[in-house]
C-alpha cells in the first residue's frame, strides 16, 4: 500500500491528474509531482488533448532542481518516443531523478513495464502499487477505451422518487434544483462529449455547454443519437457507433428514457449520475424503457453505490458498473 | 429547550414511549419515568388499546417511593376521570410527587392545560415544553387523529432505482432485499393497521403479518381497498373511509400502485417510506399512477426528507408531509 509520506504525495499528484479528466484523450489524465527535501519543486499534468505529458510539464518546471528529487507519478511513465514528445522515462533519467513512485504500470503495450525497467537499469529506485484504485478510477475513459474498444460512458438521469422524468404533457423543467443543475454542468466539464437522442433535441432544444464561471471553455462536443443528420450535431446511428468516436474517452449520455435504455441495453453504461428531486410525479414519462430484461435477477448485482450526497433538497447517487 | 438533565430523563421517557407506537389508539401513547434522588423508581407506558395509561403504571410501579420524586412525562398527565381509570393528574397529587416534567400539553379538550393547573395548585412543580419535537413526532397518529379526523398515514414504496414496482410480467419477488424486507415488518408493527388494494391483494396474496422474532403478536389489522368484501379482511370502499377505522390512529399503506395513488390524490399521506434497491428494470409497473398532479410546481415543497440509511444494499429513505 506505500508508506504513508508516499501516499500523501500521491494525493497530490492524484489532485493533479484530476485536472486532465475528460479533457485529454486519446491519452491518459496524468498527474506528477517532483518533491527533493520534502518541497514541491516541479508539477504538471496532462493537457488538453494529450500533450505535453505530466512528466514533461513537472520536469520543465524543476529544471535542475528535479536532480535528486522523487517523481510521484499517477502513471508509469511512457517509455516510447513519439512524434508529438520525447518518452517521459527519458526524460526522468536525463533530470536524473533519484525516485519514481508510481500507482500503477501503464497498459499501453508500448511501456507496460519498460517505463519502470528502463528507469531501474538507470539506477533509479522505482516503487508502484501506491492509491492504485484511485489512480485506476481517474482513468477511468482510457482504461475502458482500451478494455472495451468504446469511450466510459455516464449516464446522467435527473428524475423525481417516483422514477420520473417529465409530466404527461412533457413538462420536465424543473424537476431538480439549481445546486443539481450545477453538478450537471461541472459534470459535463469531466466529459469529452455529451450524446442526447433526437426525441430530447426536439422537446428542449439543449444547449449542453457547461455554464459555471470559469469553465465556459470546458463545454463538450455535442453527439446525436439519431438516423438523420442535424446542423450543429456529430450524427450517430447506434449507441455501437460511440466506439467510432475519435477523441472521446468519457462520453456523457444526457437523454431521454429510448437513448438512455439503448445504451443500458447494449450493457454501454459504466456509471449512472443519478439526480433525484424530493417530489412525486405520478403519472408522467418514465425515466426508462425496455433495457432488455427478462427476469428481476438479472438486474441484481450490477449496480455499487459509489457515492452520494445532498445537492440542496435533492440527492445525487452516483453508482458504477460492477 | 429545558436543563440537561431534564432533557436527559425525558429521553428515558420518549424511549417508554416509543414501545406503544401503532398500539395504543384511541389514546396516545405516552412514556412515563419517575425519578428521585437521580434514581429511577418506576416507569410506564401506555399500554396495549389505551389503558392502564403511562403515569398509573409508573406509579404502580414506584408505591411509596414516589413520594417526593419527579415525574418526566411525554405528554400532560390527564385531568379527566374516565371509566377505564383514574385522571393521572389526581393519581400524581395523591403520590405527592414533587415535581412533573412533561415534553408538551394535551390538545385534548377534557385536559388541555388543567392538568398542569391542578398539580400546580396542588403544590406541584411543573415544568414544560422539554423536547417537546420528538414528543409530538411520537404521538402523530393521536395528533392527525385529532386534528384531521383521521390516521396518521404511511405509505410504503419498494422501487426499483427507476422507480418501478414490478416488470411487465407482474414479477416483484423481490426488489429489495431480506434486510429492507425486515423493516417493513418492524414498520407493520408500530401501526394499528396495514391497508392494500384489491389488485395486490390477487397478484400477491400478502399475509401482511410480522416474521419478526417477539413480535409476532404485534401484526396489524389487514384492511382492504375495494368495492367488494373478502373473507378475512375488513373493507373500506373509498381512502375517506380511513376516517371511520375505530383504533386506527396509525394505517400502514401498502400498495399498490393504484391504492398508492388514491390515497396522494386525496392529499391523506403524511409519511412516505421509500425502499429502493440498486437496480434498474426499465419497462415495468410504475410505482404510481395519477395522483392529480396537474402543474410540476405543485409537486414541490409537499416533502421533507426526514430520515435516510442503508439496509443491506438498499436504501431507506424517510419523507414526511410539510
Amino acid at each position: 500500500m506505500g508508506h504513508l509520506i508516499d501516499r500523501r504525495w500521491m494525493g497530490a499528484a492524484l489532485a493533479l491528474a484530476d485536472r486532465g479528466v475528460g479533457r485529454t484523450a486519446p491519452n491518459p489524465n496524468v498527474g506528477c509531482v517532483l518533491v527533493r527535501d520534502d518541497r514541491v519543486v516541479g508539477r504538471g499534468w496532462t493537457q488538453v488533448g494529450g500533450r505535453p505529458h505530466a512528466e514533461a510539464m513537472a520536469l520543465a518546471e524543476a529544471g535542475e532542481a528535479a536532480r535528486g528529487a522523487t517523481a510521484y507519478v499517477t502513471l508509469e511513465p511512457c517509455a516510447h518516443v513519439s512524434t508529438r514528445g520525447p518518452a517521459c522515462t527519458d526524460l526522468l533519467i536525463a533530470h536524473r531523478v533519484a525516485r519514481i513512485v508510481a500507482a500503477m504500470g501503464d497498459p499501453d503495450p508500448r511501456t507496460d513495464g519498460a517505463g519502470f525497467a528502463r528507469a531501474r537499469a538507470a539506477g533509479i529506485m522505482v516503487t508502484t502499487g501506491v492509491r492504485e484504485a484511485e489512480a485506476r478510477a481517474m482513468i477511468a475513459g482510457f482504461l475502458t477505451r482500451r478494455a472495451k474498444g468504446r469511450p466510459f460512458v455516464t449516464l446522467k438521469l435527473a428524475t423525481s422518487l417516483d422514477g420520473k422524468i417529465a409530466r404527461p404533457d412533457g413538462e420536465s423543467r424543473w424537476i431538480t434544483g439549481p445546486e443539481a443543475r450545477a453538478h450537471t454542468h461541472l459534470e459535463r466539464s469531466r466529459h469529452e462529449a455529451i450524446l442526447v437522442g433526437r426525441g430530447t433535441l426536439e422537446a428542449d432544444s439543449p444547449t449542453l455547454d457547461v455554464r459555471l464561471p470559469g469553465l465556459e471553455s470546458h463545454s463538450p462536443r455535442r453527439i446525436l443519437l439519431s438516423r438523420t443528420p442535424e446542423a450543429g450535431w456529430e450524427t450517430i446511428h447506434s449507441p455501437a457507433a460511440i466506439a467510432d468516436l475519435a477523441g472521446v474517452d468519457r462520453l456523457m449520455v444526457e437523454g431521454g428514457a429510448q437513448t438512455a435504455s439503448a445504451f443500458l441495453a447494449g450493457d454501454r453504461v459504466d456509471r449512472l449520475l443519478l439526480y433525484r428531486a424530493p417530489i412525486l410525479i405520478g403519472q408522467g414519462r418514465a425515466a426508462l424503457g425496455d433495457i432488455g430484461l427478462s427476469r428481476l435477477a438479472e438486474a441484481h448485482g450490477r449496480w455499487r453505490l459509489a457515492d452520494s450526497r445532498m445537492l440542496g433538497s435533492d440527492r445525487l447517487e452516483v453508482y458504477e458498473r460492477d
